[in-house]
């Protein structure tokens, strides 16, 4: 594969004092970032701004001298504090005209929607003297696409049920046109139950190519490794990404679980579904956190059948029946009563195998022995028992969500280790 | 008030190849954005960069030449991939130097944990000369505070429950230090059982006031509103924001259940405490979410006695006592199978108060006469039983929060009218 041309630079600038002040979060560029990657144009900063045309100028002028084309989001409405024509009028030297048949197509609509018209409403009619407008299907504001001395500038509104669409409609066509065809593939592989230090160890000489590109991302007990390659088709970047991907799979084995947007207890639920297999838990220290994930994958109720969040003593013996002597002799977070929980569970769920989990997630309750994010795993599978001791750090969420990761990864491995699931 | 010295300027570099392809959303800056905005550190551009460390110290330079504070987020991890401390040691002109002492911490940590140590890891213990390190209770990486010639740059992790500890920690005490004495004072009031709109046109005498200022956010099944003032000393500001706080909490009286970080489920589990009372439940459609945000709260065994995730017909008649025939007659989604679980779960936990919570998430499962979204919570109290049918919006997971919202706001009310809580 041949990849001598450059490809065309993109930057976006975002507009809006609400996304400084933390009032918004700017999901806009997130997706906006995927759509320039998938067209093959590169994307290597972006910035933000306030409702201030001084600064806008200033962000525009600067990502113009670096880039071919300029996004920016937000700013296009009819009020004061909508600067983003003014901005690019003068970034561009282009002044700022009075489109009438703009004019006219807004007064169409607002009679249309029996709304009614206000003055303002005219400085969503005026762009510059180089742009023209882009068609807006769900909202007021037009967006513009200004081209001027070689650099071209594309506006899109802010409300990201009014961006996405004109994204598709209005932007993409440019995309196209200067990204001369290239197109990006990428696809991300998910780790589960192994550290990422432990991942690059083993990846050296993967994550040495430049062609695919090999990307390790950390996440709360998970690695998710992104595999990148750029062609001029996509079966052509598939062609590359996916036998790379299918080695990188192959080195972690048993640790990679998934592809994509597969989360840990979709995968865990599938290998469930394929072995024709329920499942239940017993719940202290993560309170229920399994059980939710486990329930937050649709159509999830053929495989699990349920779980007892057992927070006290009582609890555990009443519904799980552990015995009141495990609890007095070793502690309720112990070893022992974590069997007992996961025996209680399978029986009266009915089910294949039932996992327990019980442990300090703190910040109280620890102990010198038993310090906070102990936590004991047990599971009872058809062929017989496990269990495992775990010491997580972090906080009260983290400790929890780390046990149920563990968890997960304790189930997928068990019914790996018996021949069930890849 | 006169407010006329200059505040201090702040800006933020977030870094990441991931936050410009899109696959991260960077919810960090706009958390980061508040909390300067709450120190009075103004905060006019942001920059977000991959992981490249020309385009890395070109960002950092710009930013120093118009701030008085740059802080980074992200970058800092093990591998070659996080470029972050060789930037800042670039733009600032500081080596990098190996610390010992920090170097011992990190081999200390991996034992404590049990993590086999990676030669890589060592890279976490590198830092510009200038710079001291800053902790992370929660994760390997630490921060950094770096200061040389008058500027400072304050780098610190990606992961957000990495971040948010320490923007708390680490950074919110160099703000107190250059912020210049003005404060900003703002509290927030948390309000749920009632839409934005109701709210809004219930407060349109207090949205009207320009000190202090109150500004609502929409969550999912809540509405928080802002009020802010700002002064020279915190009590100068507190006693613009406190007394209007309290008229906006008694306008909107009983609607509004807590102040700033207090989560629904604290409230509820504080209010039970106050009443000396426990709580069990029982849950279907929400597969534990309710059990798990109950226990979110720490210390929070000594009202929630734990729940059971019945998510099998068969479940609900073993573990609750759900009788067949309510089920065959009613179906799992109904109002008698909603007491039934409830009572049950009363009776087996040997709780003061229990809840249930059956209904459809979807996407699947839904009929003309009980579409998805519908759920039926039910209610056994001391002192009687009550019941109530919603019909939510939204997908899977926002139908799950909302119910489990739902019965939250359910027992709060509960507990009101019987006298219990304020």
């Amino acid at each position: 594969m041949a990849v001598d041309e450059r490809a065309p630079i993109a930057e976006i600038v975002s507009v809006g004092t609400e996304l400084l002040l933390g009032q918004t979060i700017d999901s806009n560029s997130a997706y906006l970032g995927k759509v320039l990657a998938e067209h093959g144009v590169s994307h290597f900063r972006r910035q933000t701004v306030g409702d201030n045309l001084e600064r806008l100028v200033e962000a525009l002028r600067l990502a113009l001298s670096r880039s071919d084309l300029v996004v920016t989001i937000g700013g296009l409405g009819p009020t004061q504090d909508d600067m983003t024509r003014d901005g690019i009028s003068v970034a561009l030297d282009s002044s700022l005209v009075h489109d009438e048949a703009l004019e006219a197509d807004l007064r169409e609509l607002f009679e249309r929607r029996g709304m009614p018209w206000v003055p303002s409403i005219s400085r969503q009619a005026e762009r510059p003297e180089c742009a023209v407008a882009l068609p807006n299907a769900n909202g007021t504001a037009p967006g513009l696409s200004c081209q001027k001395n070689g650099k071209r500038i594309v506006a899109l509104p802010g409300p990201p049920n009014e961006f996405e669409p004109m994204v598709t409609s209005g932007l993409v066509p440019i995309l196209r046109e200067i990204g001369g065809g290239w197109v990006i593939y990428s696809k991300i592989l998910r780790v589960a139950g192994v550290g990422e230090s432990w991942v690059e160890d083993r990846l050296s000489e993967f994550l040495a190519s430049d062609n695919p590109t090999l990307a390790p991302y950390a996440k709360t007990g998970e690695v998710h490794l992104r595999i990148t390659s750029r062609g001029k088709t996509k079966s052509e970047a598939a062609a590359v990404v996916e036998p790379f991907a299918k080695r990188v799979a192959e080195t972690l084995h048993p640790w990679c679980y998934g592809e994509d947007e597969t989360s840990l207890e979709e995968a865990v639920l599938a290998q469930f579904r394929g072995a024709k297999m329920t499942l239940a838990c017993a719940e202290s220290c993560t309170g229920g956190g399994l059980s939710e994930r486990a329930t937050s994958v649709a159509g999830s109720s053929d495989v699990f059948l349920g779980g007892v969040v057992s927070y006290s003593n009582e609890a555990k013996m009443a519904l799980l029946g552990v015995a009141e002597e495990a609890l007095s002799e070793h502690g309720a977070v112990s070893e022992e009563v974590a069997l007992e929980m996961a025996r209680g569970a399978r029986e009266r769920f009915g089910a294949d195998v039932a996992v327990a989990i019980t442990g300090i997630a703190g910040p109280g309750g620890g102990s010198e022995e038993k310090p906070v994010g102990t936590v004991f795993l047990a599971f009872c599978w058809p062929w017989g028992e496990t269990s495992s001791l775990h010491r997580f750090g972090g906080r009260r969420e983290a400790v929890r969500r780390r046990a149920s990761q563990a968890a997960l990864v304790g189930l997928r491995k068990g019914l790996l280790e018996a021949g069930l699931g890849s």
